[in-house]
């Protein structure tokens, strides 16, 4: 296994930034569970991985290229506290998403742990598109694609202007909104779009107008919001629930 | 108003962790809305608040013991990056379970994030009692008590041998477990309790042998498992779909 040099070091540990992430199209995953499946899936390109001297996963080092590393190195490229022992270098998948069925659409989720939990429980409901405004969290940020616990690789996230996008589909428009009816005794379709708002402010006013049916997970206590993550869990088990 | 002085900062400091905090049996809660929300609470009580110097908050003022701080003093003393210009010093509740209707039961969850977010839906579902393993996450944790949003003043919590207060409760025992039934077919009585596990091991075996009914959240596409605070908000949610 060739050495990593001080160079890939230095641009590795730049694709902390969306910047340079978007610069090569190219993002970091971490750990031997995800890098295994990023391997195996066709449809993801795997530039390059970088093992933990000592380290011996056969599947990785018969790769055509992989680098060796120090635990060192490994903890100046990783963005966490614990890094990992294996890594990947990925390019960004090309998304096409198929606009039938179901989609989850999100409007300015800021918060990447949110981001994560949110595309994770998409991947558990079998909703393989996702559709972000611009202004939503970037979904290579090493948070998310933690949270997403592997989920970033199988499903189809895109960002998109959301106002051309909702207006250009058939689908019925589904959003969670304080002020709208329960959601328990509201009719869901299998094929509709659902709107999740940012974690402070909800659905932006613009994206309001185009929903088209304005749902709620009723309160029973007193918790003054629901945390957008759990929220969109509670919503998709309605839509699934069968 | 009195200066706060150099020992209270270092008192107030060594509150974040749970060793401190037990010895007087007393926590810290940050920001304006939950220090106004204890004091309305008559169920919690207050010991001391603290504002920082130049902040106008009439209620706040008017309580027996407020003391000025700097905004260097709160950063001390915060257990977050961006400090509260506001924060109070409250003794922990006498909880006392009511053993009726539902109760939420943790078996070890250790992640502060999650467990505030399970206590934050709790409350939004009108569950008072969650009673947690001994193992798990403090309550009172500073993460805890953010993540909770104010619910951590609104929900009795108290920890207990999960064992001994199962085998002394005649209410049916729900669980969520990988080999449990689909939650969506199974008939959930309002007077229940749920367990939900660890977030890497789930249910440990001696209270999964406690469990009467084992229930699961359907997959329906790849995402390996769930996020524990986001499938108890999904459980929570069928319970109470009415």
């Amino acid at each position: 296994m060739e050495k990593i040099s001080k160079n890939k070091i230095k641009f590795l540990r730049s694709l902390r930034l969306k910047k340079n992430r978007d610069k090569e199209c190219v993002f970091l995953v971490e750990g031997e569970k995800m890098v295994l499946e990023a391997l195996q899936l066709s449809r993801q390109i795997v530039r390059e991985v970088y093992l933990e001297k000592g380290q011996s996963i056969p599947e990785i080092e018969n790769f055509e290229a992989v680098f060796e590393l120090t635990s060192l190195e490994a903890s100046q490229i990783s963005g966490f506290k614990t890094p990992n022992k294996c890594l990947a270098l990925l390019e960004y998948p090309a998304v096409k998403i198929t606009n039938k069925d179901f989609t989850l659409v999100l409007d300015q989720i800021q918060d990447p742990g949110n981001l994560g939990t949110i595309i994770r429980l998409a991947d558990w409901f079998g909703v393989d598109d996702i559709v972000c405004s611009t202004g939503t969290a970037d979904c290579f940020n090493p948070k998310v694609i933690q949270a997403s616990m592997g989920s970033i690789l199988r499903t189809k996230i895109s960002y998109l202007d959301l106002e051309n996008y909702l207006e250009s589909d058939e689908r019925p428009v589904f959003g969670a909104l304080l002020n709208g009816e329960n959601v328990y005794q509201t009719k869901l379709p299998k094929s509709a779009i659902l709107i999740m708002g940012n974690e402070g402010n909800g659905i932006s006013p613009e994206i309001e107008k185009l929903v088209e049916q304005k749902i709620l997970i009723p309160k029973i206590g007193h918790a003054e919001s629901l945390n957008v993550a759990t929220a969109a869990g509670i919503l998709l088990s309605e839509f699934f629930r069968g």
